[in-house]
């Protein structure tokens, strides 16, 4: 999505896909590290061929560190190895993290992670803040949106990536962090002391629209997020709430239990929630201990909606009569644990242990979840930046003028073409843009014309009423309020 | 380039870039293949730190086998941890090959290989002959090019990849290859029984050009090419050559001692060939005991000339007097050697042991060497083939248009810009084209005319006439013949 790119919440940093992907059995955790394992005796390891499948991985070792032109850090070597056994599973949601990412993986699952607070993008090489967390100690220091971070404790930021930047900015909560700020209409550079903290990660957002239909977008399934998602279910409902709409739109997943307690909510007492298929193909069904609600809810999904967001889909649709608007989800039918205590040094393991089913026994792994009703998003919410090195003008082609025609065409100025070729009509609907935005209308597209264009399709972005899912689904919903035969 | 990206040797095919790039220190061997290592002892592992390590990793596998969703193949996961390692080097030249490939390396490092000797690519998802090689059992038999194989010993090929068919038809000396065979005109399936043997994989192609100017490609410096070379070069010599260009444009490296050994021809006694620096950071010298040549000599080299290849340029630049044409070299200043005894179950360790120097003592890695007199082929070379599955006209745009265009521009009909935009002149110009092959001048860019476009092409790019780096060699060569003074 256009601008997401370069914007990441702090603490999402550093994830890789497969890791943000993920579906973690918290109950299994317990199960997982209890037993022989923990014991540190590998029996089936000492005996046998697998004694010599080891030895081989030493022999390499001890080969790499005694004739390899450089010294070799044998820690990295190991990480390398165990990546590179992941990677033999042919899984990509089974990995291997580092004691860092592990750290991060942990504070996602668990919705709050320690630093100062701030979101963070990295714009031609520098730091900048996209906008400090609600009451986090960033917004109470006085850090605004915008502000360059130059260095943190001494410690520079320039050559660094975002997530190394990162990386420093953050620590235990309690420890200060003399951030170095520059903002952008001062040039004196400004330094803040601000002592880092718990930070909240806000994965639930619920509003109230017109015609008492409530709104709950889910960003994630975090541990707090069954707890945050009951209270403002509880409070759309007791502000008279007729009908719901749940936007689990680029929401990757996250705990089992959790999704389970929240689908609780909307599954009458009995009927299926998830089915759980384990390494045995032993099946085990989750039913529901609720007891349905009486409104009508519609679920929002798209190809980013992974894993339990798809649980939450698959449940509301097959058992609560809910309808799914938007796109086909993600696809992702697989279930993972997480091994740290096993490991003994921070790192942790991740491993694909179960598929799950929808409650009539659907396995939608790399199928996805079809929605009711298909909506996509108009073609601009997708369309790539221009890049603002080069001037492009009539007779020219690229990827960068297709960009640009479907900019014009969004915001009304339709050059008659998309297909990246600079054709008088393309000229004429850049001309009418500029005039539009009191620029000369030169019909050429340079730095400051591609600025103007991608600031106002953000803003075309950005308007609730051009989201033509969200709009769909609220529409929906207000029929089968006016028309109560049609809820279940 | 164009056409040859399908096309593959049979002994060259499943091996990696990496594995290709490489330039092996046979004497190495030996040394790297005796002491404590060959003992099985691995002091250093068994103590403290490392042990711990190697647990780590020993946990890894037991968890990965205990709790993952799907049976788990332990050598897979073996395979996997030692190239993960060798990943985490980040040395694409270190490698870690398993028995089939391992297998594969060594046949290129030896120049032989056992099999029917045909060289094959995959064209529509079928196993084609290339051309039968020289010699070969497979040219003995009958086997023609453009033959179709369909199976080996009653195995078909359908829904193999080529390296699955190609090893399915490679064997053991001695061994029988009862091959199916679908030939072009002819729609019975012909099947030859042919006896694999040794296939000496040719390496060194010699001619004389007008003027007496000798040419000699060298493919690869394989442990049987520094004989050969030196027998082509003995027969120019004692045809009268007068001045010599070495081409080894696109050759991949090989064995040091190989190359050394070539070298030696060419430069006079007591001057430097390489010199090789040991993880050590000691230096030593190679110096030639040759005596040196009274005629000129060019050397024709490109971005696919590596290693080995930079070797040889840079010995015969900088301590024989030899002129380099064409383009920078490929930049790869590193020795390998490779342990496979050590492993003991067929697969192969490549380890980057040291960096090599030019006799100046240049570190020439990732920079490659600079010719003398830069010529770059004609764009035309390596234009990409066009999508033939779709119909390309007026006002259309793309990378296709734009391949046509360039093909068009290097056949004479020159449509006036090749920026991938269909114009008139695009259309004028292709209609040209159609009328020169006798086809009707629609000045539609469909199938046949593609086809036409592209096979007018390749016949250009095999016309050793627009070999424009060739030809500049020969051409200073004979100049050079010319004006004595320029000879060392």
């Amino acid at each position: 999505m256009f601008k997401k790119r370069t914007v990441a919440l702090i603490v999402l940093l550093a994830m890789l896909l497969s890791s943000v992907l993920t579906l973690t059995l918290t109950d299994q955790l317990s199960f997982a590290g209890s037993g022989p394992l923990r014991s540190g005796v590998f029996a089936d390891i000492g005996s046998g061929s697998s004694k010599s499948d080891i030895q081989k991985i030493e022999k390499a070792i001890q080969l790499i560190k005694k004739n390899y032109l450089e010294d070799v850090d044998q820690s990295k070597l190991v990480d390398g190895a165990i990546d590179g056994m992941m990677n033999a599973l042919g899984d990509p949601f089974s990995s291997y993290m580092g004691p860092d990412t592990a750290q991060q993986f942990s504070e996602q699952i668990e919705g709050s992670f320690t630093g100062i607070g701030a979101e963070v993008s990295m714009e031609n090489g520098s730091v900048v803040v996209v906008s400090p967390i609600k009451g986090s100690p960033a917004e109470k220091a006085g850090i605004q949106p915008k502000d360059i971070l130059l260095s943190v404790n001494g410690i520079s930021f320039e050559g660094l990536s975002l997530n190394e930047a990162v990386s420093k900015i953050r620590g235990p909560k309690g420890t200060e962090a003399k951030v170095k700020v520059k903002r952008a209409d001062t040039s004196a550079e400004l330094e803040y002391t601000i002592v880092r903290d718990d930070i909240a990660l806000e994965t639930v957002y619920a509003r109230m629209e017109e015609g008492n239909v409530g709104v709950i977008e889910i960003t994630e399934f975090s541990l707090n997020t069954a707890e945050r998602f009951k209270k403002e279910l509880a409070d759309l409902e007791a502000k008279g709430m007729k009908g719901l709409v749940i936007d689990v739109r680029n929401n990757p997943g996250g705990v089992l239990s959790i999704v389970i307690d929240m689908a609780q909510q909307f599954v009458p007492k009995g009927k299926g929630i998830v089915q759980v298929e384990d390494r045995n193909k032993q099946r085990s069904q989750t039913l529901s201990k609720g007891s349905g609600k009486g409104y009508p809810i519609a679920v929002v999904t798209n190809k980013g909606s992974a894993s339990a967001s798809e649980i939450l889909a698959g449940a509301l649709q097959e058992s609560a009569g809910a309808k799914l608007i938007g796109e086909a989800t993600y696809g992702k039918g697989t279930v993972q644990t997480s091994f740290s205590e096993e490991m003994g040094d921070g790192s942790l393991l991740k491993v694909t242990i179960a598929k799950w089913l929808t409650p009539n026994g659907e396995w939608i792994h790399k199928k996805g979840i079809q929605p009711d009703i298909k909506v996509s998003q108009p073609s601009y919410f997708t369309v790539a930046p221009i890049n603002k090195e080069t001037t492009f003008k009539y007779d020219m082609l690229g990827d960068d003028i297709k960009s640009a025609q479907v900019m014009l065409s969004s915001l009304g100025f339709a050059p008659g073409r998309e297909d990246g070729y600079f054709d008088k009509g393309t000229e004429n609907a850049l001309k009418k843009f500029q005039t539009s935005v009191n620029m000369k209308a030169t019909g050429v597209l340079e730095v400051e014309t591609i600025k103007a264009l991608e600031s106002s399709l953000i803003e075309k972005i950005r308007d609730v009423k051009n989201d033509k899912q969200m709009n769909t689904a609220i529409e929906e919903i207000r029929k089968e309020i006016a028309s109560p035969v049609s809820n279940k």
